[in-house]
């Protein structure tokens, strides 16, 4: 008598198992040669292969989007919903991931995937050229064919409260509009008068000027000395600074130079740094699984914004980096770098002033950038607002909140990259990375009494070793609302943020 | 009444086409994707990447294989034998084009494909560090797996006459072993005596030494005054000197420099740009087809070696570039360029003199290079010479049709990165571009008499304007044969390459 076994006995789970480890690489392996063709577009490619080049993509997409849609891959969801009882707690964690993947892929129609695909990429250019010419018509209908697109991947998506929550689910995994506005907004209204004693203030010196290329070698020299792998990634430049992660030994970060405030080009880059130290350090085991990436893009930019504010804008981090700054700098262009101060950088560093580049705001004004694009997402995707519109409500919500209207749309809605990708709902992950940044600091302060001093002397070692521990070493294995909980112990609150950021002005701007 | 269309009706053809142009597009891009992670790990890729770009590599060229064995692929072909005799010419041989690589994707299980990739990739890492290190046993144990591989590549072709056939075909289409051997060793018999011949008389003063950035510059320059648009393409440096097209708005071209030879930089740029020029100007309505490339190999090194030494290394080209080299390199590493005169300059990249290195040999002594490759690869397919026993083989040699030894394996068989790639016959395809390229240029100073003086004048559109009329704008529509029958009214001959050679040695060595 010979019998099947039973579905889930050790030899279907062996099978099993083969089947989704062949699909997940399959899937990596496309999504790399993505990730590699997008960093080309924006460093190294001819300008002249843009349209051919978003033919590649669309078709790559295509064929991402068929591999987990074909039956073979309907076969293992549909095995996985039997076996996820049977397996072990970690297992059950890369399923749901994989079942995650598959629901969304079965949710969009392969037309929507390729066309989506091709329009960002068209997008992107007409972005990059109507930003060059302060031409906001030369984006615009590529952006009302995007929001078009994202409200009905919205829609195959589906939505228990609002349509932006449907794509908020793509980067912060749980979250929702009715938790993140809020948040968001009462944030904002208790930093006002943080920011309004602020601006009372005489402002700190801004930073001499300082040739790109010693910039460049600067910044790039802090990120080795932090702990970025040389040998494991690239660092260049790109128009908007960005990392991407082939694989854990593949991991490129970009930034941009401005002569005039070499913040940019330094802050940039150490922002990248923290999304590539958390890229480079993804456990070898899971690299090929679908957990062998960050837990969110909330998580993710935490680590982005932990090192370029928490970290590189602290006195401590000041203390150890000054003789480098001056190495580089002193003397270039003829500026006075040498004649700075430790405690004139720290505080030009950490200057508040309502500005109108998100990219270059402070730690307390970043929020009212996120604030007013989260508003405008939400617009634009109810229909509420229309896209020919935009340029004004931009301008209108900057003179709101932060009592500045931009000259013009360079400066104003054509600023970030994020809408041309189709990124809708990414913006939100900033605030809250900030939210988690502190988070995670108040905790790590609690667990390394003295790192300060650890800094201060350029080991950061210790540091490491703590996200490693903490955060790295589990990947997507957790969501964002599991790690808080693990590592600190709370659920989300903005209390950390702001204690640690009032605690910082009153260094900087005196009691 | 309702009827099925029959097979060869208008519809039939409408739909036939529409699936056939849709499988060309989705192969093309996975073909632009591979092209881009092959060049990038050529170029920029962190060396610690290299594994698991393997993988990458190794995943898509099997997805490449499936797209090509597919349910519809086969359909496709099946509809295209019956549909064959009712297409125009021109579609036909776009047929033909996706019936041979149907029936070689056919031929090779899917296990063998990844696994070629795989061996592949690892092999060129361990070439890499062999040749470095001059240590040849570190690639042995990949490049007798190589061979294992291809030969049981040959053998899922099949092959009427040789294994080796097999192989050439790939590169060559319709070339056999039985033709190819013949009229190299031939031409090599006939070469013998115009070395001899020619190291009789004194030799031309070797070019000064350089430094690397003049030299890439000067290349730089000289390829775009020829006609390289930059805009569609990019020059960068490599290990090995090569070119990639992932479609004709990029086309990536490298080279290499050394310090104390000026001539490797240049020429190797000069023979990529003949590549380059070619895959530039394949007609935009070809592009996306199986005929969007080159005829063969062979053709296209014919262009490749046109640039490089029938236009780049005559007298003509010396006297229009030799003011540029002059200006990109006189004073610089205190070197006497601005005493050099022109009929130097022209003397010194026509010297004649047996080398050890291939892609440094002289226009007369490449061909023995080639013949000895072609010797030890069929020796190796056959089993007749084995891998342990190559170093050995390729120094006697080299003693045999040169007279010398290597001193080492660096210089020796490890010199050429093709074998790591799997590239077993390719290098006649280097010799059969000479043949070509010379009968080519016969043509050309039949069709254009005062051509000479264009080049002198550094005008160079009349020749690409040649070239396009007469190769570019086929593409791969017609085979080798065709090319040769349809351009010059022959068939092949090495009779235009010795009347090329031997006028211009005189003109080098005088009478």
């Amino acid at each position: 008598m010979s019998m099947l076994p039973p579905r889930s006995s050790p030899r279907a789970r062996h099978y099993f198992w083969r089947e989704l480890t062949e699909l997940m690489r399959r899937i990596r392996s496309l999504r790399s040669a993505l990730a590699l063709l997008s960093w080309d577009q924006e460093t190294f490619m001819p300008v002249k292969a843009a349209e051919r080049r978003a033919e590649h993509l669309a078709v790559l997409e295509e064929l991402l989007h068929r591999e987990l849609t074909s039956p073979r891959a309907r076969r293992l969801a549909d095995r996985a919903q039997v076996l996820l009882p049977s397996l072990p707690e970690r297992e059950q964690r890369l399923v749901r991931l994989f079942l995650r993947e598959y629901r969304r892929a079965r949710a969009l129609p392969a037309r929507l995937v390729s066309e989506l695909a091709r329009t960002q990429a068209l997008a992107v250019e007409s972005w990059r050229a109507a930003r060059r010419e302060n031409a906001f018509h030369l984006f615009a209908p590529h952006l009302e064919r995007l929001v078009a697109l994202k409200r009905e991947q919205a829609e195959h998506y589906g939505y228990a409260e609002h349509p932006y929550d449907a794509l908020l689910d793509l980067y912060e995994p749980g979250m929702r509009l009715s938790q993140v506005r809020p948040l968001l907004e009462e944030l904002v209204q208790q930093l006002q008068p943080v920011l309004t004693r602020v601006l009372e203030s005489p402002p700190p010196q801004p930073l001499p000027p300082a040739p790109c290329t010693a910039q460049f070698v600067l910044g790039r020299e802090l990120c080795i000395a932090i702990g970025f792998d040389p040998q494991r990634g690239r660092i260049d430049t790109s128009t908007h600074p960005f990392c991407t992660a082939l694989s854990p030994e593949d991991v490129r970060i970009t930034t941009r130079c401005s002569e005039d405030d070499p913040q940019v080009c330094i802050f940039s880059l150490l922002h990248e740094l923290g999304h590539a130290l958390y890229d480079q350090n993804i456990p070898a085991e899971l690299a090929h699984t679908f957990a062998g990436e960050g837990a969110s893009m909330g998580i993710h930019e935490s680590q982005a914004l932990f090192w370029e504010d928490i970290i590189g804008r602290s006195l401590a981090f000041c203390r150890w980096s000054f003789p480098l700054w001056r190495r580089y700098l002193d003397g270039m262009l003829g500026t006075p770098w040498g004649r700075l101060s430790v405690e004139e950088l720290f505080r030009a560093l950490n200057a508040v002033r309502p500005s109108l580049i998100r990219t270059e705001a402070d730690e307390v004004t970043y929020h009212f950038h996120i604030v007013l694009r989260l508003e405008l997402e939400e617009g634009l995707l109810t229909g509420r607002l229309s896209v020919a519109d935009l340029p004004e409500a931009w301008s209108a919500g900057m003179e709101r909140l932060l009592g500045i209207r931009p000259p013009d749309d360079r400066s104003g809605c054509l600023q970030d990259i994020h809408w041309s990708l189709g990124d809708f709902g990414y913006f939100p992950s900033y605030s809250l990375g900030k939210l988690y940044a502190a988070m995670f600091w108040r905790k790590i302060q609690h667990d390394l009494p003295d790192i300060e001093e650890h800094i201060e002397r350029g080991h950061f070692r210790t540091l490491l070793d703590w996200l490693r521990h903490n955060l790295y070493s589990v990947g997507a294995l957790e969501t964002p609302a599991e790690i808080l909980q693990r590592v600190t112990g709370k659920a989300l609150t903005s209390e950390d943020f702001l204690a640690y950021i009032t605690a910082k002005l009153r260094l900087v701007y005196g009691a």
